[in-house]
């Protein structure tokens, strides 16, 4: 078994890696690698059943070369019409999207789509659980905003043209997310608090 | 508005145009095709939220020509690891795979994958609501096969080698899902008898 980052899982040596104290730091990984392997380990411990959708893209030129795969020779991305991460926990439709920033004082709203905007909407509507994960980098901080948060933070953003979520906002609103050994971002812990309660 | 497909839909005339009594045959599109446009009719009237998943790609070679958007000049087409059709419906998370066979006394198995089947298994343990959608192309039937039956023809197959699920079997457990003018495969429609009594 390895992970989605290809390193191999010691299970040799399993029993003896003490589980670390929880904290809210990663190691410089990228937010995606992170929650990738989270999911790998909730789905591996039947916790929940999440997965990163594949990135649309637009094939226009396919080559069958002889005896071997297809090659796709030209295509381009697509937008995503949806977020990036659904699946089910607990009996309950789970729908998010993870977001990384450089910024320290604010996270910019410019690479949220109006139509994943509206896919939010209709989640919530629908009875969903949905949320942004929001990473600041510099502070080496993860949190789960929830998605009612951000609709109004949208809202505010189209009629006062703020581009961006102050971070004081999300810190207030938001709920950071633990650091674990496995579970790398582990916010379905955050999502028992807020959502199960 | 545009079909997924391309047709213009013709909104003037929107009103004139009379419901055709339920059938169950379809005008020779192709499966996916239907389900597309059914999602969007979905979508469209609130009814629920349910979206293909793109087709998983590797990446390999992306060029990125001045003033244009990135070209992918290298890549290949990967497996799913899950099924193609995930999304909410009536606050439940909802889940199916959609299968074409020219076939008219068994649809087969071959081309389904082992972890198609865990992903199955691994949602109705977790409360979703999990199915397939069957077209015999030459009866022009498509059936939605709850995934329940589907595992233990699986599991059938596993053990006395059987490559296939007999058509009457299908009939049997599987319920004819009925064509409909927008809604062309209106399978939320058995989803309600099935799953909501």
């Amino acid at each position: 078994m390895n992970y989605p980052n290809g390193q191999k899982r010691n299970t040799a040596t399993k029993q003896v890696i003490k589980p670390l104290s929880t904290h809210y730091g990663n190691r410089g990984m990228s937010l995606e690698k992170d929650i990738n392997i989270t999911n790998t380990y909730y789905l591996q411990t039947n916790r929940a059943v999440i997965h990163k959708k594949p990135t649309p893209v637009q094939i226009v030129d396919v080559h069958y070369p002889r005896r071997s795969a297809a090659v796709i020779k030209e295509a381009y991305f697509k937008q995503a019409s949806t977020t990036d991460y659904n699946g089910i926990y607990r009996s309950k439709y789970i729908d998010f999207e993870a977001k990384e920033t450089k910024n320290k004082t604010s996270f910019p709203l410019a690479n949220i789509q109006d139509h994943q905007i509206k896919h939010m909407e209709a989640v919530l509507q629908h009875g969903g659980i949905c949320f942004f994960i929001i990473r600041f980098a510099a502070n080496d901080e993860t949190f789960l905003y929830p998605a009612k948060y951000l609709l109004m933070d949208w809202k505010h953003h189209l009629k006062n043209g703020r581009k961006s979520i102050p971070y004081h906002r999300i810190q207030q609103n938001g709920v950071l997310i633990p650091f674990k050994f496995q579970a790398r971002v582990d916010y379905l812990s955050v999502v028992d608090r807020l959502y199960f309660k």
